[in-house]
């Protein structure tokens, strides 16, 4: 097989097939393709697209480019994938949830670089929590108690986290047939049976609006469904941050508080209801939807998720005592309450905004080596919709970088539009694709 | 400014400014941006095209990473380039014609790959022959009896050099914008005031079609204007090889009967007198295209083209009792002569399949590195429409590669067809592009 050929192909819209997939991601995988051939190929397939059959073939071979995980004899494992949003803390509420309903959680989460640190990040700041374990611990903690959560291992899905670093420096993210086969690789490496899916969309996600979100969601059910794994993927509304904390400590402490007082905003209710309610369905423990979100509010409302949440984060060497006394946590050194510059209706919290800003206070990474301020973040005491006074509290920002306070406060302030009117508040989940 | 960007706005169709091009092919030849980010930005170039301005600010930001030669101390410098075909020795005759009319000759070579050497490999079969001289000594020459031609400077067009390398290995050879800035370039940098282009089609050419060559043919046109260069084009039909020998030293031996004898192939002077009258025209030295043919015609018969062609040769070192006697020339160890199987005239010579089979005798290289056999080649005794009886001699094989000829008069026979119609023989000379 020739690489020069096989560029051509794609160059010309001509169909790969498996077998030339296979040569490309295995060669590039072992470092026996050069950086040059693989970023044509990319650029071919960026502006020459995949069918279905060549993204399932290129999913395929990245996931058996590394190993794969098999959890069959865990039950009927559902893996949970949000393509990210902006105060995302549905994962650390939803996983105890499903494990005290009975639903094997045996789940691996990335380190995403990102305005905050991604659900890995979150966990480690709960003092102790050990992201690393082995696969026989991994395993047996799920046996156990139903529930793991860890790092994804260093050899999952190689070839996708050499290409996913490459698209990066090429200008080739934003490609569906790539996006769905990265996301897509990665679930069925880490031993997945099924898989939910959430989809964002709107300011503060990839995918800009509820068409595209759309289009990739149906194009990963399209590979799921090739690949033998159920896929349902629910479209979610990104405009304004999801609850009411963005940065690290500050969503555990949201979604400690969801679990152990079941104090929950309204939009993060609506995406882990409906996520839990088809995970349920998925994992053949209720076919009635609303009876499923009944169930998921009764094991909240019973204290029966937090205290499987407690055991999780216990088990994983975390100290709990931080869970039940949220007031342990050390604060940043500078706290800076913003203020309603005018009475009104709060129109807009712009997402994206919010997150830029968490990130230059220090909540994210931008390359690898970044070290996360956990500490950092942003606190809404509003949100859209909301009836603010002048002069009442919307936010808090919380930062150990004193130079940007005042930065972070001026940003903050232009991306909380106050109006007159009422705005109309759209729903946070926008569509179901079963 | 960011090469991420830049990919990005090729990718989107959009255009390149001038800062832009040369900020890729300042640090690319720099080796300050990777080659993976280089081959996305070719690819997307490939697959979106360049404008004209865009394709211009390329050509020279190429011209211009290296030396650039400034010939205009020697008069107005003609410079001709041919984008190649098989038993192509028209520089060879047609330079010291134009020397002899007193148009300078000051021309840079290359050593492509290929089927056979290019122009530089066939002038070092004459023993002596310096190709690498001094700029100095070349202007000094050229001064002194008017011509002079060595290869390429090391230090000429870099980035092209180096983005010729890249497109070879991605598949982006055959791009239109990224042939005509790479030829171009050269000739920039090489110091051409203006520029005669052979631009061949057909079997053994680049370009298949006569529509793909008048294209690639205006847009070199189009760059040269944008540069202030005047380019006239000559579109020309290379379905059978030119004239009648495809190899190195046999091709010199042609080139040299004709200036010394004056005898010559009808296609090869047919290409020879319409490139010659152009670059006469161009140089100011005849408006009247007819009239500069006759010129042409009285410059070999005279035997003034000959003389100036041995002081050229002597000039450069190349020892002319090879020119003056040819029979002093070792021959390859094997020889075989191919047959007509039948009776009738001959439909095709295909040119590509006669310079593979040169090729595999030894006369070309595929890498840098191959070394060219000079002594292989074919000699051909019969052309495309000439009739011929059953047994009658049509071919000469000369190889030193003995397991090779049996392969090779096998093949050489499938490249020859034999009718029994008198096939209409088309123009070698298909249009002039002014």
């Amino acid at each position: 097989m020739d690489m020069i050929e096989i560029i051509r192909k794609k160059r010309d819209k001509e169909t790969l097939n498996k077998e030339e997939i296979e040569y490309f991601v295995k060669n590039y995988t072992a470092g026996k393709i050069p950086e040059e051939q693989a970023a044509a190929l990319i650029m071919a397939i960026y502006l020459n697209g995949m069918e279905e059959e060549e993204t399932k073939n290129l999913t395929l071979a990245m996931a058996y480019s590394g190993d794969v995980l098999d959890l069959s004899g865990l039950g009927n494992v559902v893996d949970k994938h949000s393509t990210g949003g902006v105060g995302d803390k549905v994962t650390l509420i939803l996983m105890p949830i499903m494990a005290a309903l009975g639903v094997p959680v045996a789940k691996m989460s990335g380190r995403a670089l990102g305005y905050t640190g991604g659900t890995i990040d979150k966990l480690e700041s709960i003092p102790g929590y050990r992201v690393n374990l082995t696969e026989e611990e991994f395993e047996s903690q799920v046996q156990k108690i139903g529930i793991s959560l860890i790092g994804q291992t260093s050899n999952l899905a190689p070839a996708d986290k050499k290409l996913y670093a490459l698209r990066d420096v090429i200008s080739c993210t934003e490609s569906i047939p790539l996006i769905s086969s990265s996301i897509m690789s990665k679930k069925i490496a880490a031993g997945a049976g099924s898989i939910i899916l959430e989809v964002t969309c709107g300011d503060g996600a990839f995918m800009k609006t509820k068409e595209d979100a759309t289009y990739l969601a149906k194009s990963m059910q399209k590979i799921g469904s090739l690949c033998q794994k159920q896929v349902v993927a629910v479209i979610t509304n990104m405009e304004e941050p999801l609850g009411y904390s963005v940065g690290n400590i500050c969503e555990v402490i949201e979604a400690n508080r969801v679990l152990k007082e079941g104090i929950i905003e309204k939009d993060l209710k609506e995406v882990i209801f409906t996520l839990g309610a088809y995970m349920l369905q998925l994992a053949g423990k209720g076919e009635d939807i609303s009876k499923n979100k009944e169930q998921i509010e009764e094991t909240i409302h019973s204290g029966r998720a937090y205290q499987k949440w407690l055991e999780w984060i216990e088990a994983q060497g975390g100290d709990i005592q931080y869970l039940q006394n949220p007031d342990l946590w050390e604060k940043a050194n500078y706290q800076l309450e913003i203020y309603a510059p005018k009475e009104g209706y709060i129109q807009k919290i712009k997402a994206r905004a919010v997150g830029e800003i968490v990130g230059s206070l220090g909540a994210g990474r931008q390359t690898k080596e970044d070290v996360i301020d956990k500490e950092a973040g942003i606190v809404f005491y509003k949100k859209v919709a909301d009836k603010v006074e002048k002069g009442e509290k919307i936010a808090q920002i919380s930062t150990n970088k004193k130079e940007m306070i005042e930065i972070a406060q001026k940003q903050l302030l232009e991306a909380i539009e106050i109006g007159e009117e009422e705005p109309k508040k759209f729903p946070t989940v926008l569509d179901i694709i079963e």
